[in-house]
């Protein structure tokens, strides 16, 4: 793998920096950038052909910028977007499905696992299948949650509403005994004090965006969080400037943001 | 203007068909062209000048189609891509913002007028224009809604959380006294029993999906609403089909959708 070049790390909006933000602490000297497509934000609801192509499109954008290693930090890309875009990079790709699956197999005494996401992450089935490959015997259940990221989005995520919706949409994994949650979207690790709360103490809370910032580590070897702090970096390109991502983005990173890069979707052409 | 072609209806996905239902039930005989921008949903969180961009390559495509007018049924594109649009298209062309607030003007007897909306109607100030323009003594008073629209398509819009989110929002307007409310998203309708029930009786709720289908009818004239149903029908295009646009759209129309048109984003090229 090529020493040169950043990483290039995309999600259909804001939620992806949570990744960034784990992955900073682990390797400062890296030069980070980051894709975020608030045009078209949600990819949660929309079909797996839609996604696909968004994906795709953004993939190619970021490897036209010469980075040397690509992260789906957006779980509905991952999960329905992945396999397309390994088979079509010239460069490594690390999605959030299998470092999140693993975390949990690892945590999971039961072998009860609960996963919350998008629908569209929920219905591919890949956290499903990732989880049964790792543990045969596992019971897997999920449920869809898409009132979650509006949630966060509006800034309501230690609100007594947050709550009740969390405790709606965790009822059904709790009944089943879950003894680990995947917290299936990049956007959910803002919501872990109420998802604490709802879950109790003894549920596991499986960060997906944690998870992929350890196992890109992991990926990366030794050499890379080894480099110096003054190295590293972050530049946003975003497909919508205009919109609340400075505000949210800054919240969830908790420094200043430098410029935004405008990207005009007609820049996002495939080959 | 010209007698035939259809009637063109935009939406940025589902809640334009609010306006359509509205729109059938007073003009049974007419052809509607209805196009729900799927994939790039929804506009309320965006930049007016991505949802610019967004209107204009619909209106644009809806024109190829031959329609004869153009119904902007969206709140956001109405609010912040109507000038443009009229002084583009070359068919008459109706938005959201005028006929919903002559409608509140006549419904308010204390000329306190409140909005709900997205965060991108509520930020235009064109409701706030238009009612001042028509009352220059009115009070107005807005508020952006940005869970509303989740919570409709969720399907929780006579949910207990729903009710909670409402009384947050619409706290700050019945304050201020307010006696009449826009429902300025083409998605609120959806909300009237809840919203009825935390405004209380005394609040003249003013649906802009009604009001703007009756100031299509009197823009077409007497010849329109005496058409023989027979000749009507509607034809959906959407830039995503795969996603739950029949699901939600059959609750909203009450009754099933013909096959949908998809309509792949690079056909939406501007001259």
């Amino acid at each position: 793998m090529s020493r040169a070049g950043p990483i290039g790390v995309f999600d259909s909006g804001v939620g992806g920096l949570t990744v960034v933000g784990e992955i900073r602490r682990r390797l400062p000297g890296e030069k980070i950038l980051y894709f975020g497509d608030t045009a078209r934000v949600p990819y949660g609801n929309k079909s797996p052909r839609t996604v696909e192509r968004y994906s795709r499109e953004i993939a190619h954008f970021l490897a036209r910028q010469g980075i040397r290693f690509l992260v789906v930090a957006c779980n509905t890309s991952s999960a329905v977007a992945l396999p397309g875009l390994e088979k079509r990079a010239k460069l490594p790709v690390l999605g959030m499905i299998l470092p999140g699956a693993e975390a949990a197999v690892r945590a999971s005494r039961t072998g009860r696992i609960g996963l919350i996401g998008t629908r569209a992450t929920v219905a591919s089935g890949a956290y499903a299948r990732a989880v049964k490959a790792l543990a045969p015997r596992a019971r897997f259940f999920a449920a869809a949650c898409p009132l979650l990221v509006p949630l966060v989005e509006e800034g309501w995520a230690q609100d007594p509403v947050a709550e009740e919706v969390v405790a709606r949409y965790l009822g059904p994994l709790l009944a089943r005994d879950v003894d680990t949650l995947i917290l299936g979207c990049t956007h959910y690790p803002v919501l872990v004090p109420v998802l604490r709360k709802v879950a109790g103490p003894s549920v596991a809370l499986i960060s997906s965006s944690e998870a992929a910032a350890e196992a890109l580590v992991r990926r990366l070897g030794p050499g890379a969080a080894g480099r110096a702090a003054g190295a590293g970096g972050l530049t946003c390109f975003v497909t919508d400037a205009g919109t609340y991502f400075r505000e949210v983005a800054e919240r969830i990173l908790g420094h200043p943001l430098g410029p935004l890069k405008a990207v005009d979707e007609e820049r996002l052409v495939l080959p």
